[in-house]
């Protein structure tokens, strides 16, 4: 059986009254649309939005398409960093609009003055400025001045789309989430998922919040009956369940911290994460190591160009990072500096 | 509690066997892909053809809009009949591509002739030509004769995209599945979905069968994680589950004909349907008898134009027919040319 390490997903699984919420609404799995449990309104309500501020998608999946549907048609432009989580490049390339990415800095974050620069300098054709806050793959996040920065600096009718999958794993004081923009009327889309923390990945849940010019203009664009029924009984009883949330962040940071602290004292360099997963540089093509790591029953993450010696991996549960370290000491033996040996 | 005869969903739920493989999937719903039941071989084999001729989507909206994407860009035309399922026309439009709508026959059927003339006449510029057999909102087919007019009248170049979500209650001998055209190499598109017979609209499965040149062409815009994790466990355990098909065809078309047969001896002139729903004309315009049918508790069939003051009908449950016929009486108290009356 193999242990997954590649898609930043919660190990532990929803916990036992989220999967009783969806268990109890199997009885509307014939219909289309039948009760919803509630799931617009109690998004609204977490975040102080209007119900009219809400769109959901299957998986924030749908948010990233539907966004490229609606402000990226043929020669546009998106703006953002590289690398990031590729799939808004992607829906970009399929509709003819250009990526413009902009490289990370020396310290892997994301170059806030020099997207402000691009986009004001391509302003009439920028659809859509992409922040993935925190970045995936680097765990490094946008501080809260730089955010402010970049709205205050660009042309206020250029939408910027703020992908905050990872929001929940962060405890940086630098770091805020950007729900607050949209209520002071801003075009700021800001991007959520039910794939992340509350452990839904295989049941496809997230959603925008957006001014309400914005979300008019993204709704045509999603599938009609775009969500499953059961998911979003799901969906409210995990917005609820803030014991859990607090307890997955918990758990999430204490195992990335103890291994990325052992990775580090063996002479590796680790970029520091404030999400679930995080970047090694193993001074090889990742690819290869990916290999390797299968061979020996691990999934790790993909290559993300142009850091393509750097691995990233997702946080496990304990036992399957103790496992993580005895296979990574296996497929790396000659370690660079290694002074310390960190216990297994 | 609403009675729903208003989107053509089986009534009955899923079978026991279908439920039972999606609970037992439960375990993967963290995961994004996980094992995925072997849908896709399932299917393929379902249809004689190979793994790479087959493309899944969020219920077969997703394939309806992916085809759009594909191959209605800015300015292209789709072409079909009017009325027929409108989602297609939507996403032309969201493309800022064209719809030419033909209308129907006075038998309300669709007019090939009609369609081949309008295609070639424009051929340089059809992205795509759309046949929904059984037709929404009508329920009658294009026979087979007329579908292999179609391909062999029109340049075989032009993609044709056949909906077949009501296939499995067709019994008209003049009927035939249109797969066989996708294994000659024609450039002809299947759209199927598990919504209908197979009673799991809730847990959106649906999927497109091509050649693999054309599936190629609409992979890039399928959704990442397009489809929940259960539901593929419950779509090959309901593509296995013969027996419950046959069972939920025949009730279907013994009530639905039994429905039908009664509006007739009222009166009524009723479209006949091959499908899970029908047509009744109601004299007047269905918005408002829409509107009375919901204060009695009957969620009834939305309005295709130009047919506005055509009814449509889901057949529900055999209970819910006696109660819908029921209701359909005080609403219509006054019959056009009641000779008869039923029992109720």
């Amino acid at each position: 059986k193999l242990i997954k390490l590649a898609n930043n997903e919660n190990p532990y699984g929803p916990p036992e009254g989220v999967v009783k919420a969806m268990n109890d609404a199997w009885k509307y799995g014939n219909r289309y649309a039948a009760p919803d449990g509630g799931i617009i309104d109690a998004i609204a309500e977490h975040h102080h939005v209007k119900p009219e501020n809400v769109l959901i998608g299957c998986g924030s999946s749908e948010i990233l398409k539907i966004v490229d549907d609606a402000f990226l048609p043929d020669h546009k432009l998106v703006v953002g960093v590289e690398p990031t989580y590729e799939t808004v490049y992607r829906f970009a390339t399929n509709s003819k609009a250009k990526a413009i990415a902009i490289p990370l800095t020396k310290t892997y974050d994301a170059n806030i003055k020099e997207i402000i620069r691009v986009t004001k300098l391509n302003a009439r054709d920028v659809g859509v400025v992409y922040i993935c806050n925190p970045n995936n793959p680097t765990g490094r996040i946008v501080p809260k001045d730089e955010i402010k920065l970049l709205l205050d600096s660009i042309p206020g009718d250029i939408p910027v789309f703020i992908d905050e999958a990872y929001h929940h794993f962060v405890d940086d004081p630098n770091y805020e989430p950007s729900v607050k923009y949209v209520i002071e009327g801003r075009k700021v889309i800001i991007a959520r998922t039910f794939s992340k923390i509350a452990a839904l990945a295989g049941m496809r849940l997230g959603y925008a919040v957006a001014p309400k010019e914005i979300i008019d203009q993204l709704r045509p664009f999603v599938m009609a009956y775009n969500t499953n029924v059961i998911v979003k009984f799901g969906g409210v009883a995990s917005l609820k369940d803030t014991a859990n949330e607090a307890r997955i962040k918990q758990l999430n940071k204490q195992i990335r911290d103890r291994v990325t602290n052992e990775l580090k004292a063996m002479g590796y360099e680790v970029i520091p994460s404030q999400s679930n997963f995080f970047m090694v540089n193993v001074k090889k093509d990742v690819t290869a190591v990916a290999e390797e790591f299968l061979k020996k029953g691990f999934v790790v993450g993909r290559k993300f160009p142009p850091m393509t010696e750097w691995l990233r991996v997702s946080v496990g549960t304990d036992e399957e990072m103790k496992g993580f370290m005895k296979t990574f000491k296996e497929v790396f033996p000659a370690q660079p500096t290694a002074q310390t040996k960190a216990g297994n």
